[in-house]
């Protein structure tokens, strides 16, 4: 059996990400969502905290029809100290084989820890960023079509987008 | 939709957590199994990785035909600040109703959090406590048939129990 | 008896901060001051220890006859972790019935916190700006008369502009 | 004009802190409350949070009428560092010319770190001691005759003996 | 060239600690003495600081002529988190070839790192044992022959007994 | 004998920094070279471990024949917590008795510690500039000749060039 590792912030989850999982889950039996930076939320780069991330991921994988095929979990940030960054992973994590992700710091670190790296294809990654779709938020204009339904649900339930545009003013993001 | 929270070490995962789980599920549409002092390992009151426990629990919830109704999440403790524990758990966590805990500890600051708290009935305490079940790995005697199947196997297949006794002469556990 | 809570950095304490207490002042019977980011100090932003700042404020409460009726609390950040900012609060501090704060992130914590949130009406904003006086105290223009005498007075007779000046070619604040 | 620092963790305060108090403010013009481990509660030691604990020393000093002459100050630990600890009293507190306090270790640090250190008499060790009341309220026995009337009030008031009960059987403290 | 790790807390270095030096450096071209648990000191356990113990280290490779063979280096502790340990040990230290300790953790902990682990020759494991010269150093027995006649000379000096008496009463230690 | 301290981050060592080791070393008996912000490393700011550091200096100390009178330590940086930096210093390094840094924060910060401070001359500094020689290996332009050659060695060998243009487009450095 093999296991591939998808790691990701996910602020929020978006259909580039979910074309990107099913990508992995077409070369792998089993694929870990690692959600990084889970200790951090309420910036404007990381709007949202790990507990909502998982929902909204979690709501995604039940629609879809991976459940069994897809483990998430969240994976602290090491504040600064890189070197300690895949260690924290290996304990955090149930065993994988390969690390998919196209961020430059992980592969470089990734692969000075013996894991085997891959980068994944991009699906429209001008369309699917969620720089650009934090953007859209804080502007108004519309974002909902660039997610998976249940996220764009879950956002709009809990009036998530009124959180970015009340801290965008703040001094210490 | 209702939701519950297990909280617990669980090291290991053993037969008393799935009946504790089960009976929990019975009680709520879905369970999240809330894995406490994620950071820690290595030691003979936390020998397991986060990993190596959530890959546990996970191989339970498969065979047991529990997908879809629980989430397993991975929670570090908060270094003896114990005010910040349940926040850390609310931020961590995808939201839920009531939480089932029998520690006094938790329970206290659960309740002191604003969180509805209940008690699980213990099944066969004297016989499944992850305690007494370290100890019987410590000592070459039988414990395989208090923890689920795959989680045997798991253990087993991995020489964890070397670990328990290699670093039980550690001083600075 | 009620109590409020203004929470700020106070870098330093300023006229416009004093006569935000005052109106606090009229409309709780206590106040907690509480000064965040306790830990840092040294750098062109918190350039201020809080055992200063403290010294600071205490001088300013005494001269203006408002002991009993404030309590003076320092109160460290969470690094980032914003999630916990509120629940710090909570435990560091003696308890308050309503927070005023103009911060739109500090506001939004709050009020995801459960916690009542004021704003404050702003003295002369323009005149009366803790960066704009750092500014003037490096630029060795006049502030003394933005801040209250004995904050003036004791910035200049521990020679604190000194340290602003010093510290302005670092590379690392 | 001379300050003294008492330095303690006032789990709670009681009437030999009090008489304390009283004889280093008979030698010094005035004095602050440094409040150790600021950052700990919930455990058998140290039940009482930070703000719990400010908020009945700050009853006395307005009951015995000692404001403006006592400071009651916050000071987290530094988690086994102990180098660190004097530093952050100078970070963290007002200035200040002797320290009293009789406990070895923060003796021994203060001295390295070039503090004038002065022992406190003892007003009947045997009646007045913190962990002697934890005693006292875990077994049901009178306490309240042994803390200052305010303090009394304000944990009866919060039924925070309750919290030291339902603590006590907890294995994580 | 081939290099080792000696892993100690060296609390103080003794003779049995110079004796297993000499035996590793019999084995390779150069040894790193890795001091660990570098950031406490001040404790019954861990009186010396870092600074005091790479001094004292510094002054028996200067005696002992073994200058360019051996490289001192202090490594931080990972407050538990075991996991992170070998981790921070490759990040602060020169590379090595083999790691020489006894601990029965630290050898489990090297193994799943990847790391090679030799065992050392006890060399008067009951007369050489930095506990039980600590323990001489509390009673006001001979000690001084147990150490490197540079490190007795340096911890007299220092007058370093008094602060090992000095904190023996300490609640906190 | 006096001892001077030798502090900065020295990613990487170069020959301005030999050029200003000597200089020292023509003023005092021994030179502790204090590794700085030790736990950080792989961001273009601070592309080396400690590790590295470490034993590209100490091959710079051997070849120069410097043993003996050259001290290497690492100190990690305090989070930015300025106030404890200066004590963090005395508690890792053997003492000393003038620090030597042109950095105005550093030299503000060992001030206020107590500490003597020495301006160190520089040389060709437009030349010499860590800063410039990382942009130069970014670039693909020589930087070989403005470091010893042991250095250059070292980072030819272990492809070190390679991590920082690795890592040059990631989000989070």
């Amino acid at each position: 059996m093999s296991r591939g590792l998808f790691i990701g912030r996910f602020q929020p989850f978006h259909k580039g990400h979910l074309e990107a999982l099913k990508w992995i889950l077409s070369r792998e039996d089993e694929v870990i969502v690692g959600v990084g930076s889970a200790q951090y939320s309420h910036t404007l780069r990381n709007p949202f905290t790990l507990g909502e991330r998982i929902e909204m991921i979690w709501s995604v994988v039940k629609q879809e029809r991976l459940l069994g095929r897809v483990i998430i979990v969240g994976v602290p940030d090491t504040n600064g100290v890189h070197s300690l960054w895949v260690q924290t992973l290996k304990a955090w994590l149930p065993e994988f084989d390969t690390a998919y992700t196209n961020d430059p710091l992980s592969r470089r670190l990734l692969k000075e820890g013996g894991i085997k790296v891959m980068s994944i294809p991009f699906f429209n990654r001008n369309l699917y960023s969620a720089t650009r779709i934090r953007e859209l938020m804080l502007k108004g204009e519309p974002w909902e079509h660039l997610v998976p339904e249940p996220v764009a649900d879950y956002i709009k339930k809990r009036a998530l987008i009124d959180r970015l545009r009340e801290i965008e003013g703040a001094t210490q993001l």
